[in-house]
């Protein structure tokens, strides 16, 4: 048996540290319509409005910064065709070291350019011929890159963490918090934070219902495959939790929810209808839940956690309408 | 000759008290991305997180906090089809005193709902066969009640100053500060900042190109009046600027300037793909100067006010199309 040495809240802190002045202090909103509706105050930690539009940025940016020298000179490579993208090639040039992102060849071009504007070497494989972990993983190899997943990595998870950290430092303690879930890395994170700051705070994450892997790996104690779900949730398209994500799910979270696709499409409209923000579809993924568990809620004072906001205008609007 | 007592910065001040803990204090956002390309730094002030999605409702709860007794009991009347009316309508209802909106007919069902969301009764009126002033006044004069124009009043031109306040007090004298034009309450408002918290800084008005009534008239140093202008900004669709805002305006501001309908668009796509943020038509015209005039901006901190969010979704993405 494999032991892991799994992040803690000691890791997050020092995350937030390296952090500092690179990523935003993302604001916390209000909605004085959510809260009468809800009969309950209600807090959005706005990481759609984070460097390069997710919170994945932190996560990114705390793992490459504690490089050594070595590792910076050679760079690092990740693969990915969302925000982890662009999220590390970010923070490779903003860390002075090159970065290599392995992309599927029919990801939207607009993608490739956002990873390419940001500094990074793009590398197209065929997604249906080619496996991309092992381009990944021959490519580090080759070049001693080191290379850094998208969220099982600690790293990465205690970086993802200091979104909830700010968002219990500035609030207090909150009765529930509601976290989108893919691969488990903000979950996890968040996990981290919640059970140090505000140890009563219910924790729920919440996965696409075509998705729900962490469900079923949550309520069965082991992790569960699954094929590539539909869902325009593309954030939450993971096949499934990752070895430190998944025992530090199972410990510290409450229950893991699903929603449908519908509900995040209501979701986005109301951000924008409401509050004037752009959400993606996987950053509405707590609020959905949130409102699909209302009347639980009364009184209480609630997190949630908005993930990104990465969504082109055509989708948005194709999406809306 | 009628001489007016026009508003101050005192009137700005006591206003600022009035609101507080009623309109929101909104956030002032940044854009590493609009920096870098200006080779400045941008200060956004974000009137479309303010409640009801408009500077507006800062100057109608102002002047509606004035009401005395006999005001409040008979409550209001305004004419509108906008943010105007939403913000009286919210504004009378959180002071408790009836509100009566007289919009056209053929006014959007969802601007209707939302005025009598708010509580306020809702008057319609065939927009080309009656005069909506004369409705009001009539209305007014039968029943007692105080009529509340949407921008040619002091207590609105004092609460539409409170924004820019904020934005001084905030981040300090500017360099440069640019406001959405229409009838000019903002615009007035904002000049009293100006000139009381940072003389120095250039001031501009911005108008729809097809709506440049305020130009000429700034220009010209006489009110000219124009035909309802084609524009998509429907919050600068006024045909002239008022008594109360024209001299100040006159006195006041360094330039009124205009941009395109296509400017606006391109704006908005930037401020929901870059900056997540709807932002309407109308509360895209400072930005859209400033880009325009980019080239002169170098170096500079520059103040831009974002007037407002409210457009509907479906319009949203049709003129995004």
């Amino acid at each position: 048996m494999i032991t892991l040495n799994l992040p803690t809240f000691d890791d997050v802190i020092s995350a937030s540290e390296r952090i500092e002045g690179h990523a935003h202090r993302t604001p916390v909103m209000r909605s004085r319509t959510v809260d009468q509706a809800f009969g309950a105050e209600l807090f959005f930690k706005c990481e759609n409005l984070q460097r390069m539009g997710a919170f994945k940025f932190r996560g990114a940016f705390n793992a490459l910064s504690k490089f050594d020298a070595r590792q910076r000179r050679a760079g690092v490579v990740a693969f990915s065709s969302g925000n982890h993208a662009q999220a590390i090639a970010l923070s490779a040039s903003l860390l002075g070291m090159p970065a290599t992102i392995v992309m599927p060849h029919d990801a939207p071009a607009i993608k490739v350019a956002a990873t390419q504007g940001y500094g990074g070497t793009v590398v197209l494989y065929d997604r249906y011929k080619e496996d991309r972990e092992q381009i990944g993983r021959e490519l580090a190899d080759k070049h001693g890159l080191t290379l850094i997943p998208p969220y099982d990595h600690p790293d990465v998870i205690a970086g993802q963490g200091t979104a909830a950290k700010e968002l219990f430092e500035e609030e207090g303690p909150l009765d529930a918090l509601f976290v989108s879930l893919g691969g488990g890395g903000l979950l996890a994170g968040s996990a981290l934070s919640t059970r140090a700051l505000a140890p009563a705070c219910k924790l729920y994450g919440v996965e696409p219902e075509a998705g729900n892997d962490g469900q079923q790996s949550f309520r069965s104690g082991s992790i569960v495959h699954i094929e590539t779900p539909k869902t325009i949730a593309d954030g939450a398209q993971t096949q499934h939790l990752g070895s430190y994500t998944f025992p530090i799910i199972r410990r510290d979270v409450d229950d893991v929810l699903t929603v449908t696709d519908a509900q995040l499409v209501a979701c986005m409209a109301f951000f924008a209808e409401r509050m004037k923000l752009v959400v993606e579809p996987t950053g509405c993924l707590g609020f959905a839940a949130a409102r699909e568990m209302k009347s639980q809620l009364r009184g209480q004072r609630i997190g949630v956690l908005l993930s990104g906001g990465n969504v082109d205008l055509q989708r948005f609007c194709a999406l809306l309408a």
